[in-house]
């Protein structure tokens, strides 16, 4: 299989060393029209790119807000004492607000816990580095191995219907929810895809598009209202999704739009699974109620492209997440395998059995 | 209240006599962005009007047929009676061709049939137009009646949900969904209303958007896939929609997207209304299975105004309708009163009863 995302710059990446090196993001909000890379050398940057979503996707966050701890101390300070200081305090502040950047991604507070973690001792900028990194390479490893507790799942011959983007663009590997359609096609297995468009912001239409066909996998789009009617046709066979958090109890927040598609496969006994890493994993929540729920700017429902949907003066109301129970879940494809209902259990399990 | 469409041009009308004449429409593919009356002489220029849902809406579609069997036999032929034959032949032959135009639109059949039956015995351009103006009359008046039958459904300080655009644009009166808010409006009930977009033409966004905003009745929008979320969270209190055609047990073929709707309200208790004159129904039609479903150009979903949202090379798929089972509607609201289950026989009583 030729490399799935040939021709693209890497998501993210470090150019430099600990002590004068550059973020280089490429910029998600403007595929699949425009290849740019975006070079941030400050934290304004960083946090504007997240916030606006060139950065994305929940196993994404704590790698781009890894990497984003290693900026605020520029430029460099007079004393070194001084700057260790610095660095120290600027971890240990902007940890809270950073989190808050996108309020539903229990990842992004489990990379910033982690970033301080590994800092407390001794706060370099080198150390940061260091478990940026670190978090990168698992991260990829975590990806490869929801493929491979997934890969089985996916029915020969059959269409998987899939939501948002949750592929290389969304993680440092592979992805979650694609990674598993990814390891299915790599071991052979054959199918097609129907990807949501996932309004408001389109990430189906114009990111998952781009790796399914990157890797060579017939996708075909449509509109998110469409789903349920295809499902009720006996169209599809198996929906997928990712997460952003998962309650103690396995109800999941994802993406707006997830919770009608897994009422309609319910309804018609079609499979409903979600593919996310531990790390997305927040057994401090009782249940779905308890997550958080992100409301975006109005102007994402309003407007596309900087073209006007709607009439002058009529608001939107656009939540970013809901919440599907661990009722109409299937299975849950984790790095640490397939877990079944009960989920709490199987949840409780997965925590007990450490790293 | 002012005015619903206040500034806007009749949706449609005819300017002239029946020998010469110009059938006017409002085209609603630039709505709200731009007004502009189509001034169609031909019979071409309808179909395409009507293919490309220049006008549109269910109940519609009978009204500008109507009027558009009048265009066919322009110009004048030769002698009379070559060209009172040419009119006949044309009602006739092309009756089927335009039934074609929108092939899940029941209205649009039904329409057919009355503009062949009004004109077999003497088919003169005036008979026919004649017929279209009755037609018309009594789609207000049908709009007017299904207002009365649904106004007291709506929740007094409650949240309306809607979906697609079933009001002014749609009909040659208030509507069918809308016509119950308008109703609801006009009585004293106060309430805001949650619109979907709509996609992938967008219809709510841009058209039941700008009908609301007219009436002074509170309106937000919202993406599609944000519904289902909204009605778990207890923010909404009644959904109603038009449709496109019932069956003899009440299943609905509406807008896609209606479907995933009405599992969301089922599955949180949520009464779920659709509304629709009595030429809505298809009693020869056992169930919805039998409904047939129009899917329209692939460009629908992978372009917005002219903006491709998708890569190159990736297909869509673009199902119009769903079907709704009979068993997720609360109720139907007919010109012919407020239908209650079992819905067979409550059709069944309604055809019955006659004009």
């Amino acid at each position: 299989m030729r490399d799935l995302m040939a021709g693209l710059p890497a998501t993210v990446a470090w150019r430099g060393d600990a002590e004068d090196g550059v973020l280089l993001l490429l910029d998600q909000t403007l595929l699949p029209h425009a290849i740019e890379v975006l070079e941030l050398r400050d934290r304004d940057g960083v946090v504007d790119a997240i916030a606006r979503l060139a950065v994305r996707g929940a196993p994404f966050f704590f790698y781009g807000s890894g990497y984003h701890r290693v900026l605020p101390a520029f430029p460099a300070s007079p004393s070194a004492e001084r700057r260790t200081a610095a660095i120290a305090a600027a971890i240990r502040a902007e940890a809270a607000v950073l989190a808050e950047a996108r309020p539903t991604a229990v990842n992004l507070r489990w990379a910033l816990e982690r970033c301080v973690t590994a800092t407390a001792a001794e706060p370099s900028l080198a150390a940061l580095l260091t478990e940026a990194r670190a978090i990168h390479r698992e991260d990829e490893a975590s990806c490869a191995a929801i493929g491979r507790h997934g890969a089985a799942l996916v029915p020969v011959g059959g269409t998987v219907l899939t939501h948002c983007n949750t592929g290389r663009l969304a993680t440092a590997g592979d992805g979650t929810a694609l990674a598993v359609l990814f390891a299915a096609w790599r071991a052979g297995t054959r199918f097609r895809v129907l990807a949501d468009e996932t309004r408001p912001l389109l990430q189906g239409a114009r990111l998952t598009a781009l790796e399914l066909q990157a890797a060579g996998i017939p996708v075909e789009l449509l509109c998110d209202g469409a789903a349920a009617g295809l499902i009720a046709r006996g169209e599809v066979q198996l929906v997928i999704t990712g997460a952003d958090r998962i309650a103690a109890n396995g109800d999941c927040a994802n993406k707006v739009g997830t919770y009608g598609l897994a009422l309609a496969a319910a309804a018609h006994e079609v499979p409903f699974y979600v593919a996310a890493p531990r790390s997305t994993f927040d057994p401090s929540l009782a249940d779905g109620r308890a997550i958080p729920s992100e409301d975006r700017a109005a102007t994402e429902g309003t407007e596309l492209a900087g073209h006007r949907l709607a009439p002058a003066g009529v608001p939107a109301r656009n939540p970013a997440f809901d919440v599907t129970p661990a009722a109409l879940v299937r299975g849950l494809v984790t790095d640490h395998g397939l877990l079944r209902p009960p989920f709490d259990a199987a949840i409780k399990q997965m925590f007990a059995a450490g790293r």
